[in-house]
């Protein structure tokens, strides 16, 4: 064990600034760009700390991120500062909970984030145990104690038929430093499946994301929506946008405070026609 | 005139830092990050200086981005640090021109940007006289001294035939605080043409935009390639996906030391199809 008196502090806080042109139409930050923040805090408090991916790189190790969930009271709007910290909340053998937490101006809580990452070997690409590197380092900095109040993030089940919304091909720019499709990438598709109409009506209020396997660039992204509870993507639209005139009129004409979707990515290639699923999701808008 | 010994000094630096989620495959900084980085410095030192976004806002007026270019030795890797500086080279009746220099370690120069914008009213969407606001202000700015060794950034003449390489309908994370697709939205879907394993031969040494025309949501974006110089896209590719396999080994088949790719965007509607031209670009690729 490393002597414990060398530890860093286990919450950790870092900067942020709502960048201009990081944010939408309505002059809030969007989301995919308050997730890259995220994961880019929990590198650096993880770098700082001894277990960062340049270290495990080393030992061919990379952590991979498994579960994501963000939930929002409000969002930064452009110019505004805001203050992103985290902390470890568990560490198990084959995983670890990171949590997060975005305040605003006079340490406003903003929202609050969830994480669960899988260690895994770079070449075999199978999750490995946690404790055997650094001789159990990360354990130190558990912190069980500090409060965040949002749901843990869900592995979202789906029930229910589901309807082709849209396929991807990945693009240069969607594929990251492990050769996959980077994971905020799928939640930025995801977000744009929805008409921009909505956000003026409704906010962003929470995201859960379950990273089930990779994707590579030559796969083939199939994005299948599931609104069960408002039923606003009709079986007319299998394999069309969902941005028609008669969503948004449904969606429109929908008097719901809340309206919960969600969302299933499977892979496919050019040759192999069945399909694996990578991602399930399911996002939360609520009533402005 | 305002009181010079008020001024701000005309160059100014910002630190910035290559983030591993804002890396590619490669593990250098995306392009469409750099220049979202330049933005984000143009819009701070216009707003340090008093004629910024906000500032024009209030009276009905905003910076509208003409033309940018950029010209790379180096892009940062993950977690480098790296400088950019800008100042405004030249403040015309209708358009400045703002010039970037991108520093790295031990300030070695990794590359320049040159960018051309003009100031327009929010409600004509009609150029007005820049020297109008604030009395002149920005001439107290304009610095002809500090040395940007790149080309202007080019309008791009386009000859000969153009090959339809892709549709796109803006999604909600195309669209900005404008109301219209983000100038580097564009540029990423740009770059988001080319097989990701051209970047594994070649380097982005260059890319050119001019802006011509605004596009909104519920636009149709038409996405032409002219490859005049190596006719690596064939007229049988004119409706589909660029990224096929006889592109690529056109590509590994030449032997080029540079290639250079010019597009056009045009836009149109599903009501309207002729189409209105939106953005011409030139995309330089060096042999690494």
């Amino acid at each position: 064990m490393t002597d414990s008196s060398n530890l860093l502090s286990k919450v950790a806080s870092y900067d942020a600034k709502a960048e201009q042109f990081h944010c939408d139409f309505s002059n809030h930050l969007m989301l995919g760009h308050l997730g890259n923040e995220l994961l880019n805090v929990a590198d650096r408090h993880s770098m700082e700390r001894g277990y960062g991916m340049p270290a495990l790189i080393k030992m061919n190790r990379t952590w991979v991120l498994s579960r994501l969930a963000i939930e929002m009271n409000e969002m930064p709007v452009a110019y505004d500062r805001f203050t992103i910290s985290t902390w470890i909340e568990d560490a198990k053998r084959f995983y670890t909970s990171r949590n997060f937490k975005v305040s605003g101006k006079k340490g406003m809580t903003l929202g609050y984030g969830r994480s669960i990452w899988a260690m895994i070997d770079v070449e075999t690409r199978k999750p490995v145990d946690i404790s055997s590197v650094k001789d159990g380092l990360i354990g130190e900095y558990v912190d069980k104690d500090t409060l965040c109040p949002i749901k843990p993030a869900s592995r979202v089940i789906i029930n229910g038929p589901m309807h082709l919304a849209r396929q991807i091909k990945p693009c240069y720019g969607d594929i990251d430093i492990n050769g996959h499709v980077n994971s905020i990438k799928y939640l930025e598709h995801i977000i744009d499946l929805f008409p921009i109409e909505l956000f003026s009506e409704y906010s962003l209020k929470r995201i859960d994301m379950a990273y089930v396997a990779e994707s590579h660039y030559g796969d083939i992204l199939n994005i299948y929506v599931d609104d069960s509870e408002y039923n606003v993507y009709g079986s007319t639209l299998n394999t069309v946008d969902c941005r028609t005139e008669e969503n948004l009129s449904a969606n429109k004409n929908a008097d719901n405070i809340s309206r919960i979707y969600n969302i299933r990515i499977t892979k496919c290639s050019e040759n192999e026609k069945n399909e694996v699923e990578v991602v399930r999701c399911s996002v939360k808008f609520v009533k402005v």
